[in-house]
C-alpha cells in the first residue's frame, strides 16, 4: 500500500534529469519494511482518521527515511555497497546522483506534506511540516547521524542519546502524524510517544544484536560485528548480548503497557511489538 | 540584515553534534551577496508586507541556496576547494560533515517557513513551503544540477533549460514569497516572475562571461574559463562573449520593463538590475 502510494507521489522526470528521478524511485520504492508508515497507519486507526491523508503523510516520512539511507550509505559516510540485497544508490548510479537523489527525496517529503491533499486544515499541514523538519534536522536525525559518525560516545547515556536523535526522532514522527491530525489529548500523546520511544530504542538494540550475531546473508548488508570491528561502541559492546536482549524484552513490555489507554483498539499495535523486534534483518 | 536574522534562526548545537551546527553556520553565515533575500525584501515593499515575516521567509530561501552550494562543491559534484575566498565546507570540516550540513540546512529552511512566526495565515505558510519545495526539488534546482553535472546539453535551448531549473527556480522563489504573502493579482505575478526570469537568465550569462574572462582572484574560486577547459557548453561557448553581453543588455531592458506596472514603486528593483549584472564576482 505504501509502495503503491509512493510510486504515485514520486516524480517521473522527462529529459536528461530523469536519471535523478529514477534514482529517487530506486531508493524509495525498493524492498523495505516500511516500519514508520506502518506505525503511522496503525496509530491513525486509533483516531479513525482518513486513510488517504494518513498515507500521504506516511509517505512523506518514508521519503525522509529513504533520503537518510541514501546519504548514510555514501563513501564519505558509512560507505556501504549493499542494502537489502541490492546495490546502494551510489553503486547502482554514482555518487553525485546519490547525493542529489537524497537531497530531492528530502525536498519532495515537504512538498507532499504541505500539499492540500494531505489535510484540509492548513494549520495541521504546517504543524506536520514543522515537526517533520524538527525531527529530521540538526536537533534530530541529522544531529544523531553526526554523533554516530564522529563515534563520540563512551557510555550508555551517550549511545542512548545518539539513538534517540538518529532513529528515535523519526519513530516519534510516525506517531506525531496521527496525533497532530487528530488533535489528540495529552494522555494520548504521552501514550503513543512513550510507545514510540520504547520501541525505537528496542529496535536499535536489536539492530546492535543482529550486527554482533547476524550473517551478511541475513542482514542483506555487511555484518558480523561490523560495529565491533570498527571499534564502534553500541548497546551490545557495552551491555553484552544477554543483557541487551533482556533490555529489549523489558522495553517491549513497557511499550505494550503504554497502549493500555486505548483498550482493545491498541491490540494490533501491541501485537506488532514482537513482529517488529523478532525480525531477522 | 539577512545575516543577522539567519544567525538567530540557525540552531546552535550543544554536545558532540555541535560540529554539525557549526558547519551549517559556516556555510550560511559566510560572505555572500544575499541576492535572493534582497529580491524578496525589495519585492515585498511593493506590497507593504511585514518586514519581519518577509525576512524569515527570505532566510528560509537563503538556507536552501546555502545547502545547494555546500553539496555542489563536494568532490563528487563540482569538487571546489574554495568559495568566496574561503575553504568550502568539506575542506574546512570534512566531507561527511559537509553532506550532513547541507542536508540539515535544507531541513531548517522548511522548519522556518512552516513556523507560525513566518505568517499568521497557515494557508500562506503551506503555500510558501510547497512552492519552495517545488522550486528546490527534482523539477527545479536539483533537476537542473543533475542536468549540469551530466553535461547533457548541446544547444542554447538545453543550456537555457538547465539554467531555468538550476538557478532560475530559486530566483523565481524569491519573488513568489511576497506574491504569495500578498495574494497578488495575476498581472503582478506575471510582472515579477517575468522580472525574475529575465534577471536570473542574465545573471547566469554574466556568470559564464566571468568564467571565460575572470581571474581566480576576482571570482574567489578557480576560474579562467573553467567551463571551457572542462569542455562544458555554456552561453559563452555557444554565443561568444560579445553576443552574450548583448543578450545580457537586452534581458536587463526587458527585466526593467516588467516593472513598469508598479510605477515609481519599482524604481529600486529597476536600479538593482545594473548592480546585480555589473558584478565583478
Amino acid at each position: 500500500m505504501v509502495t503503491v502510494a509512493l510510486d504515485k507521489l514520486l516524480p517521473r522526470g522527462s529529459g536528461p534529469e530523469a536519471r535523478l528521478t529514477e534514482a529517487m524511485r530506486y531508493a524509495a520504492l525498493g524492498p523495505g519494511k516500511r516500519l514508520r508508515p506502518f506505525f503511522t497507519m496503525e496509530a491513525g486507526r486509533l483516531f479513525d482518521l482518513d486513510e488517504g491523508e494518513l498515507l500521504r503523510a506516511a509517505c512523506a516520512l518514508e521519503c525522509i527515511h529513504a533520503y537518510s539511507l541514501v546519504h548514510d550509505d555514501l563513501p564519505a559516510m558509512d560507505d556501504d555497497d549493499m542494502r537489502r540485497g541490492r546495490p546502494t544508490v551510489h553503486i547502482e548510479y554514482d555518487e553525485m546522483t546519490a547525493i542529489l537523489a537524497g537531497d530531492a527525496l528530502q525536498t519532495v517529503a515537504f512538498e507532499i506534506m504541505a500539499d492540500e491533499s494531505t489535510h484540509a486544515d492548513p494549520a495541521v499541514r504546517c504543524e506536520l511540516v514543522r515537526r517533520l523538519a524538527v525531527n529530521a534536522g540538526a536537533e534530530g536525525m541529522a544531529g544523531g547521524q553526526m554523533i554516530d559518525l564522529l563515534g563520540v560516545r563512551d557510555d550508555l547515556g551517550g549511545v542512548a542519546r545518539m539513538q534517540r536523535l538518529k532513529t528515535g526522532a523519526l519513530f516519534a514522527n510516525a506517531f506525531e502524524i496521527p496525533l497532530i491530525m487528530a488533535d489528540a489529548s495529552d494522555a494520548q500523546r504521552q501514550a503513543l510517544l512513550g510507545f514510540a520511544h520504547d520501541i525505537g530504542l528496542a529496535y536499535q538494540i536489536v539492530d546492535d544484536v543482529l550486527d554482533a550475531e547476524g550473517s551478511a546473508e541475513e542482514m542483506g548488508k555487511a555484518a558480523g560485528g561490523k560495529d565491533a570491528a570498527l571499534g564502534k561502541i553500541n548497546f551490545v559492546t557495552l551491555l553484552g548480548v544477554d543483557a541487551a536482549r533482556q533490555r529489549v524484552a523489558h522495553l517491549a513490555d513497557q511499550a505494550r503497557a503504554h497502549l493500555d489507554l486505548f483498550g482493545h483498539d491498541g491490540d494490533i499495535l501491541k501485537a506488532s511489538v514482537d513482529l517488529v523486534l523478532k525480525r531477522r534483518s
